[in-house]
């Protein structure tokens, strides 16, 4: 068996999920608290690599303590798991659930699909409690900008060729992802969210997307262009990469079940 | 003529928004950017004081440059004076709205009712979106328990002596205050939100209110006693303070109609 946990955080103030040497990670830092709980050194392993100043909702990761006896792995109940570890997580990081899975699982391997969601604060002025959680974008966008945008969306659903919509210089074999829905939904007078659901992703695949539509929203692109774009491939047929903050990892689906405790 | 702004903040960093020698205030803030912007001293008066680590979505201020001549006093346009000084502003400061007011107008005298809302997160594990910004219930506040806030909610509408709900030591002559409004909402399946419109609210009244509420709903204070508390004007027959994360200062009216330019 193996410990499965699902985790939030406000991404500003880390250098991504993956642990690298020039700053703070979330795995850096959840390896430090598992480490300390379990009282052996763990191994954390991601469902995705997040970028700087990215957020998620639901980001699964596996916790593996190496050199712990089999039979010792989990004294702590499993539903009781987060009140142990958030205590000892910094309040912008908090395991929301957990569960037991088997030896065989991965993290990242077995992940089925992954929903992100990109959120655009649409107000003149900028707003406190957004900061850092949502694209600001003061231009206002008009009723039929947000229709735009919801057409340019449905354009990107379907088995594609995403190379238009990946970071310049990715090196990916495979540029062709199936995206299963993207829409996109005002779920606030003043808020747009974009979600989007795909059996995979490119690097920077969510907020090339993003620019895409906001340039659609403010008719600086053509709807018509999201279709050459994915027939050209090219980098320059989509839009500007939107910045990291208004990027959410929202939920990842695995082939198995996963009975989630204490969430 | 005087310039009103509409301003919202993040309190978490601040020690409330009156001035005062032991931290950082919204007031000092908004004194250093306003008479950077203007050129000029100002005097920045709120419509009230909010305590440490409150929030605001729609605090009203004036700003009054001194020694300045009259005909000099807004050289930017009030429609446009959210981007100049917003510029100047922390991220967890922002200017949302300015009119030009009567020069007789007071924001706090003036005042005919305000708005708070108190925001309690019911989730078993703590939620960094929410660090600062909402009460953290981990216990579950089932149906009946949100049922009883309700009812214990509308129990403070009216013309009450709110003694009992006002903190131990204050010096206020005249405790009673018309409640306008009261009521607990959920907005979202893990938030639960008490709103109260009032003419006037004594010192940390919101907090023992929404206090009292959490008694209620965990069964641990029975609705009457609530009713009792009005009667008594005694503080140990109201709940606890709740801490003051969970508590925005959120409307602000006048006898005048204000003309918001910029929001």
């Amino acid at each position: 068996m193996k410990l499965l946990v699902k985790v939030r955080y406000d991404g500003s103030a880390y250098c991504g999920f993956q642990a690298q040497p020039n700053g703070p990670t979330v795995q850096g830092i959840l390896t430090e608290a598992f480490s300390h709980l379990f009282a052996f050194p763990c191994d954390v392993t991601g469902c995705s690599r997040t970028d700087s100043g990215v957020h998620a909702l639901g980001f699964c990761a596996t916790v593996v303590p190496h050199e712990m006896p089999p039979d010792h792995w989990c004294t702590i109940p499993v539903s009781r798991l987060h009140r142990a570890v958030n205590a000892l997580l910094p309040d912008d990081i908090a395991v929301v659930g957990a569960a037991a899975v088997p030896d065989s699982f991965h993290p990242r391997y077995d992940v089925i699909s992954k929903e992100y969601e990109y959120r655009i604060l649409n107000t003149p002025a900028r707003d406190p409690f957004y900061r850092g959680r949502a694209h600001h974008v003061p231009r206002p966008i008009p009723v039929d900008g947000e229709k735009r945008m919801q057409e340019a969306a449905a354009l990107f659903v379907g088995e594609n060729n995403f190379s238009a919509y990946m970071a310049t210089g990715s090196k990916i074999k495979d540029p062709v992802r199936h995206v299963y829905s993207a829409a996109v939904e005002r779920i606030s007078p003043n808020v747009l969210v974009y979600r989007v659901r795909a059996n995979g992703f490119l690097y920077n695949m969510v907020r090339i997307m993003a620019g895409t539509l906001l340039e659609c929203a403010h008719g600086n692109r053509d709807v018509s262009a999201v279709e050459r774009s994915l027939l050209s491939g090219k980098r320059e047929d989509a839009g500007f990469t939107a910045p990291p903050e208004g990027l959410y990892l929202t939920d990842v689906r695995y082939a198995q079940e996963i009975h989630w405790l204490c969430e």
